[in-house]
């Protein structure tokens, strides 16, 4: 493909020859002759200019700056977003896999399933009864679906998830394998010197365009549902308590773990391994930086650190002093030795 | 459902109206005309006093409390214990999914494997050899039974999970989706350059009433057993080494991870993310916070925190002057000014 | 078996009864009449000298100490690596379970499969298009593998673990219960107000003789490969982002979370539930402590610990001081109160 034609469908102005051919899509280091790849920010330049690519997507002040004085190397694909760019290219190099279509007869599905067109239910799939599948589902092998499940149109769901029943899935949702969703929350209470277990009897809401990863839990409610709001995205191993609410395109990163009854605004970053204690509030734009283990609310648009998670600059200010310690210690010990201080 | 019928069947005696009509169970803060919610904690009477709950569980006191000066809103139902009677209330109006009931001829079932009664096995189940299910076993969706295993009375396996062989499971055992039973310990004895693996030839065996959560994995034991105690719960996400002795009733929260060898009493609770470092010992009724690590011995009944773990009481001392540490080391600079030492 | 045969085929020199009957192995603690153990670390010298084993595994200079003035209460197989020793007793002792073998017709296998001789394949294993395994390979109850994977000879895969398209596993590797391998990694870009998914184009190659614990999560590379070299071993709940390289023989304990594009040399040891921020280098024979977060370069050879991580003797000077942190601040303030600051 040439790159005139790579521009014809992501976009973006070429600077440098249009009739270049592209024939594949790469990182910054592993680029070689063919292939295109992007730069985004600035301490690269120097692989870039380094680079054996055949072409690069840049933003416009980024191709002036290697084209300028220093003459780009290769091809420049300006764009606004080079890494949505890079991001479309790859779409148009490499396509999904086609995997199997239609619904396997080696599947199990209950009675009064509706399905939409274009599904794919794969072989040892079992699907409940009273469930909806929309249009483009894909059930992957060894997925199981509870009883009273609705799944949207376009999701696709990867081998070997547990979905149980009364879950509502949105559409265009991704769920990687090994996934549960609907297990029952963690909850017990003591009664004649025993864990009596509280029932679940709530469920789980999956919002339209959500990803979550592999091998994550999110459990039931005890009443009412434990809600994963719009655009979300949720990475590998993380736990979902019962009753959270996590709201619209928030990012939780691995191995998180989040207790009972935590509302989550919208946009919030908790990055890996956080824990967040239960029926904390988390306000939306907030930040919270990763092992930290979040003990009170987060207003707002504020990053937090740190076991019990502070203010990111407090915390910072604080950890800085932390491994100076003995250093402080020893000029406290030496001062009350001048001010004779009985050791 | 009147509630001088729930009552009958949970117990309790009631304030108000007993003929009011019942139709759901719900939270505090979702519950809405027809509803029975529950009151437990204090700091939720305003909760309570402005909801549209047509009644309330609550304890004498607090049913007094709102009955007496300022009249209970709504009927209440006065236990004991009304978190235990919310559960008993949630059972009574939520009847589990009744699921699949027989042997699928889509399971596969090996030699020399006794069932009692009530049994079922749903499709794409594998069970192996000379494997014993007692009365009312239900072995769901994907399940892997290797060889040699002993299930009890009762037990449910939800799908998805995998238990291999030589593992013993007592009666009434939950055991959530995805989750691992008898995986090999990590262990390695260098030899000639490389870790060469130490066979795991042991067992686990999972006493009577424990509930394991999602995803969660246990080691069997090089020799000997793994052993989870009776009425222990573990939470989702969950990892325990080989060898580890978990006593009776405890409560492991999520994403916990316990290294191979450790003994842990009965009544322990270990809070989310607590990491334990092999060969430790955790005395009966200990408490380890959220995201402490445990290096050294836990004595009964303590309650331990942070990183290395130490009592929770000294670490609580400690960690409230972290954050204030940059002010005292400008203190101590200060004096070191005032004293006349050279900065 | 005489422990003079065991001697014959696990190696070592006998002090003591050659024609000693040995029945099985055990733990130091748990052996009793019969049963061989082993000792490798003198302050179980006790347990030894009063343990009912038959015999003992044991380096010379131990034997001497024990069969010295104090006579050894058993026989000793004298070794140079006891517990290498003992693994090979283990392996003599207990077969593995045989399992079933040939390949299962309730087993699904795509077109263009490659197989070497005594392959196994078990009921309910999905096997995609294009896929080569080797001989001797293990595809156990309810695996997915995905198109255009390759797996080496004698590698074993437990039940229901996924392998998604384009992964490449070596020779002699094995897979616990559970695994996923080739998931996407985790990457969005912001693009007109919602995160937008960078699709997963690259592969995973797993190298010869890695073993890899249950319910862990690998992900594929964006573009490239996410590498696992030879030799490397991970426990259970482990997650590898996408891009990441591991070098040969790493030990990476359970709960490590281990972001994008990080580069791990050869022999690093990452303790439990370490976290590695994104695009970090940790060098060869580096160890990382428990729980620590890897936020910097790790250099060759280094052991760091904390949060931050840095370098473990630094973290401990410090560490050591948090504890008494009230007691320094009080005596700070003392000392503020001689020198006439107003408090």
């Amino acid at each position: 493909m040439k790159l005139r034609e790579l521009a014809e469908r992501i976009g973006g102005r070429i600077s440098g020859d249009p009739d270049i051919e592209i024939t594949g899509v790469s990182g910054i280091n592993d680029a070689g002759h063919g292939d295109i790849t992007y730069f985004a920010e600035k301490k690269y330049l120097q692989n870039i200019l380094s680079s054996n690519a055949s072409a690069v997507i840049a933003k416009e002040e980024i191709a002036g700056l290697s084209g300028g004085e220093r003459p780009a190397p290769m091809s420049v694909l300006i764009v606004d977003n080079p890494q949505y760019a890079f991001a479309r290219a790859l779409e148009v190099f490499y396509a999904a896999p086609a995997g199997l279509s239609g619904i396997s007869d080696k599947a199990v599905i209950g009675s009064n399933v509706s399905m939409g067109g274009d599904i794919s239910v794969h072989p040892f799939a079992f699907i409940g009864n009273n469930t909806a599948l929309g249009r483009r589902v894909t059930v992957s092998t060894g997925v199981f679906i509870g009883e009273n499940v609705s799944i949207g149109d376009g999701t696709f769901i990867y081998p070997n998830v547990t979905i149980r029943e009364n879950v509502t899935i949105g559409r265009n949702v991704i769920i990687h394998p090994g996934t549960v969703i609907g297990s029952d929350g963690f909850g017990y209470v003591l009664e004649k010197g025993a864990h009596y277990k509280i029932p679940h009897v709530g469920g789980v809401i999956i919002e339209d365009d959500v990803e979550i990863g592999a091998n994550v839990t999110i459990d039931r409610a005890t009443v009412g549902n434990t809600i994963i709001g719009c655009g979300t995205k949720i990475d590998n191993l993380v736990q979902v308590g019962h009753n959270v609410r996590i709201g619209k395109n928030c990012i939780i990163v691995a191995a998180v773990a989040i207790a009972g009854s935590v509302e989550i605004g919208d946009w919030v970053i908790l990055a890996g391994q956080v824990g967040v204690r239960d029926h904390i509030k988390i306000g939306s734009k907030a930040v919270v930086s990763g092992q930290s283990g979040v003990m009170t609310d987060v207003p707002e648009g504020e990053i937090y650190s740190g076991k019990p998670a502070i203010p990111h600059k407090t915390w910072m200010r604080a950890q800085s002093i932390f491994s100076k310690l003995p250093e402080y210690i020893q000029r406290l010990k030496e001062l009350e030795k001048r001010s004779g201080r009985p050791d």
